[in-house]
């Protein structure tokens, strides 16, 4: 019998999603057996007309489940929009934020399961059962931690309003998690963590996403106190983010949008990394993470297809399990 | 200038609208200016997976803003069920409710504006907006009023679920109204009774939606002393409900399901009606209500087509009017 290989991942939406898809391919193809746990962000979820919506879960779960819309890397394949289009005439607010039927399904029955009286953790792991997912999705929390975003105008609001409605336009002065310092890591998380053979940072948001994570109270002291190692993939190729607005987060907090930056940063904030994939085309950062006490590699980071991505992946996962 | 004559209407779902449509074509049609408040039945109430849903406001909202679905009488025109048939692999419960996405438009509408802190009164308000509404609607209170089944079998269930997942097929032994004592009546609606020429009944459910909108405390008082006065419609023609089940309800209380029984029903419970119009069919009915000392006349109260219904509508405002 073949014991296998825990992996622990810390996860935002698309990219998130995208290289766990890739971390399965490689297992599958390595003839690795995994047993993959996502502990992912949430604090982009939002209560929105009564509906509680996780995105960062949503994008896992279509993705990890084949439903994902590809293209886009978030909601639905072959989406319809019935009740956006119905929606709009009442004038409710929130037009940009358009929902799909069948993404609307999941909101559903979320708020239904939540309303019943299970937690995210239980309530996720209902809808995760229809999509026969093949790793464990977990919260990060079961208590509602909200990103909210302190504009330069002095004015705050919800992350996704900033994101998706101003494609972060306007600077942000602060990140504030709402609800973190009442939160508690979700039912699995720590022992997920304690029993990890290798713990990986996908190229996330290092700032929204795995650092929202991170600022649940106990999981970063979870990652220190682990034996296994902790590996991230740059989300930041050549100065830009891989995907999303990275840079601009990473400006907020004054970390310079680079490779080196990001490995660099989550050494600084929370005593993380034992070991970073940039690209080839950083491959000038090594020595610089290097001189951190951080493994360093380069490799190829574009998530251009599945091969890549399990390429990727798999170079993380070696990296976790080499001492060097 | 014509000063509109001041007609409020108690109404529950499917039989209210269509009677409130007849009254709308019948002012058309006899060229009286109309002023109508319609105070609807908000006791089939539910939140259901985080959706406030109010059956037979949107009936009548929909009815009377020209969107609703002409055959089934509830339920929009041309709807699409893509989130209900993506909503069911979920397993959540209450797949016999079917939503369709045209609908949950409205409720997510209806939920947002609640969530913002309006009452539901002002959400209903903002609601009709949209379908530009020639009434004024009201919720009977803006506070929740739930009927509830409890059945022979000693098992509570929401009025919904016994009425359409049932078919209220178990017999009711009471209907409770959770709620009723702490509810009042919504803003405009003791105002609206105190100014009305006429009260109409509709040929609604007398005990789950008349008779529940006359449970909250206040109403029924403001009705009987208004000088306007109140004549209904026989919901029961022939010894059986025009639409719905009412014979079963009525059974509950007791009341012989007959266009007398109903009305002799008011008059004990609630210590109303001045005039009351019964099918040709039930003619004979006419001496024992009017023994009651109330003004009786037997017409056809098929509402066959708009005209049949505009010619039922318009004799119950002659009878109002009238003093006999």
């Amino acid at each position: 019998m073949t014991v296998p290989l825990r992996i622990v991942a810390l996860s935002g939406g698309v990219g998130g999603a995208r290289f766990l898809r890739g971390l399965l391919a490689w297992g599958e193809a390595s003839g690795t057996a995994l047993e993959v746990t996502v502990i992912a962000n949430t604090g982009d979820d939002m209560r929105l007309h009564g509906l509680q919506i996780c995105p960062d879960m949503d994008t896992v779960m279509y993705t990890l489940g084949g439903a994902i819309h590809e293209d886009q890397g978030w909601g639905r394949a072959d989406e319809r929009f019935t009740v956006a289009e119905e929606l709009r005439p009442y004038g409710v607010g929130w037009e940009w934020f358009t929902l799909g039927d069948r993404d609307i399904a999941t909101h559903l029955a979320r708020t239904s399961l939540l309303a019943s009286g299970l937690p995210l953790s239980a309530a996720t792991a209902r809808l995760c059962a229809r999509w026969d997912l093949p790793v464990a999705l977990l919260p990060m929390s079961d208590q509602p931690v909200e990103t909210h975003v302190e504009l330069a105008s002095g004015e705050t609001v919800h992350f996704e309003e900033w994101w998706v409605r101003t494609r972060a336009a306007e600077p942000a002065r602060r990140f504030v998690q709402v609800g973190v310092d009442d939160a508690t890591p979700a039912p699995g998380v720590l022992e997920a963590i304690g029993a990890a053979d290798a713990i990986l940072l996908p190229p996330s948001n290092p700032v929204v996403s795995v650092g929202t994570i991170l600022g649940v109270p106990g999981i970063a002291d979870a990652l220190r106190a682990t034996p296994a190692r902790l590996v991230g993939v740059s989300p930041i190729i050549g100065g830009a983010a891989v995907r999303g607005m990275a840079e601009t987060c990473l400006a907020t907090l004054g970390v310079p949008a680079t490779a080196a930056g990001v490995a660099l940063d989550y050494r600084a904030r929370f005593g993380l990394l034992d070991g970073w994939l940039v690209d080839d085309a950083d491959a000038a950062a090594v020595p610089e993470v290097q001189a951190a006490g951080i493994d360093a590699l380069a490799r190829p980071l574009w998530m251009s297809d599945l091969g890549a991505t399990a390429a990727i992946a798999g170079a993380a996962v070696e990296l976790a399990l080499t001492r060097s």
